[in-house]
């Protein structure tokens, strides 16, 4: 009975949770985790995630590594704890990882959507799960904006104070703005993201979709390494988590 | 000021909800709207809704009629109520009718869409939306037994025991399974329903989907005019009130 490193993937609906992240008092995606692994195992498990999802945010493919001695086999992870979950949190897949295995270092690769709702009337279906902006949004323009931050940049403008990390650079592989009947999706691939990157990505593209600035700003954001000079943070609930590569 | 009759068109997420109907003890879709109107108006309000969906069952196009004595100019009911209404209800037109329109016997065509997925793992950010069968189902079989089911029939065997009506003869213009990634949509028009007909009809075509069935049972099942002849009852979850037309 060897001690194994397992990566889960999971995904929830972050709309009822106080985000990823195990907070005393609090419902969370990783506390709920955690007492399904305590109830499988009797044993009090420390996992990591690769994303620190916050509040309201959901996530089809979030990762999430454990060291764990049991008998349990890999493969009957997924049902065990998906038994033992709640309906809106779900183990997609469990797999055994080498024990040198990092699940926020070896990322190399993560894409999150970003869904915005144009009905004119609030989407009662998708209230949770899309930001509700009633209006007619330039989407050519929004996505001009967006390709002006593929590449390798300095994304201080766009991480949210919160953010303690020394080095702001980052790479964004793509930002692509899809239409989908009253559905705009924002869909950004990079190899990792700062505190609420893609959130005021997104308020700042919906800045230029209604006509407010026009795409050439996101040079002069991205120049100015200064919060402020970006656009507001788009509220939580239209962001999810879809998947992360290693 | 005279006594006007309005006709709301009215969305809501059933999930959270004890149905539409009013019921004493019980959080219902026409209570919320019923102290909605109170809050705006101070009057209590008899409203009349043209489908009485079940707890759990969610509506897009669901139709109410009410009469009101007050100022209130009819294209302003859809804001002032939508700002009194909880984000999982709303109002998407308000139109005013002549008084001799009746919202259940002036109805002409309602079509309501029932949805499944057939995801390996639950779906979270559709668990309430969606009755999850992660099998593999026989859409063309499916379909084809659908189609056996449009025309004018005696649809006895596809009525909950509840259903007091005696006449059980109902008119289907049309009943389409349609595959989205992995949702299958079960589209079924028709002039009038019998209690639970459509969910009767849901759990009938997924034993046909399965293969446990031939699609030419359906003829059989008709025939029976015998509930128990009939495939199980779908649960409410996957069923959505598309529209009514008059």
């Amino acid at each position: 009975m060897a001690t194994r490193n397992i990566k889960l993937t999971i995904a929830y609906d972050g709309s009822g949770y106080h985000g990823w992240q195990a907070q005393p008092m609090q419902t969370t995606i990783q506390g709920i985790l955690t007492d399904a692994l305590f109830a499988l195992t009797s044993q009090q498990i420390s996992t990591k995630g690769a994303s620190r999802t916050d509040a309201g945010v959901s996530a089809l493919g979030q990762q999430v590594l454990f060291t764990i001695n049991s008998p349990i086999p890999t493969e009957n992870f997924q049902k065990a704890l998906n038994d033992r979950l709640p309906k809106n949190i779900a183990v997609t897949e469990a797999a055994e990882v080498p024990d040198d295995f990092d699940v926020i270092s070896d990322v190399t690769s993560k894409l999150y959507r970003y869904t915005i709702s144009t009905a004119k009337t609030r989407p009662v279906l998708s209230i949770d799960h899309a930001w509700h902006l009633p209006y007619k949004l330039d989407q050519l323009a929004m996505d001009s904006a967006a390709k002006l931050l593929v590449g390798t940049h300095d994304f201080k403008s766009f991480a949210s104070a919160a953010d303690n990390r020394t080095n702001s650079v980052r790479t964004i592989f793509g930002c692509n703005v899809i239409g989908e009947n009253e559905l705009i999706h924002i869909d950004t691939e990079g190899s990792g993201f700062l505190y609420n990157m893609v959130r005021n990505i997104v308020g700042t593209l919906v800045e230029i979709g209604i006509g407010r600035w026009k795409p050439q700003i996101i040079n002069h954001i991205l120049a100015a390494k200064d919060r402020t000079a970006a656009g507001p943070i788009a509220p939580p609930q239209g962001l999810c988590l879809m998947w992360i590569k290693y």
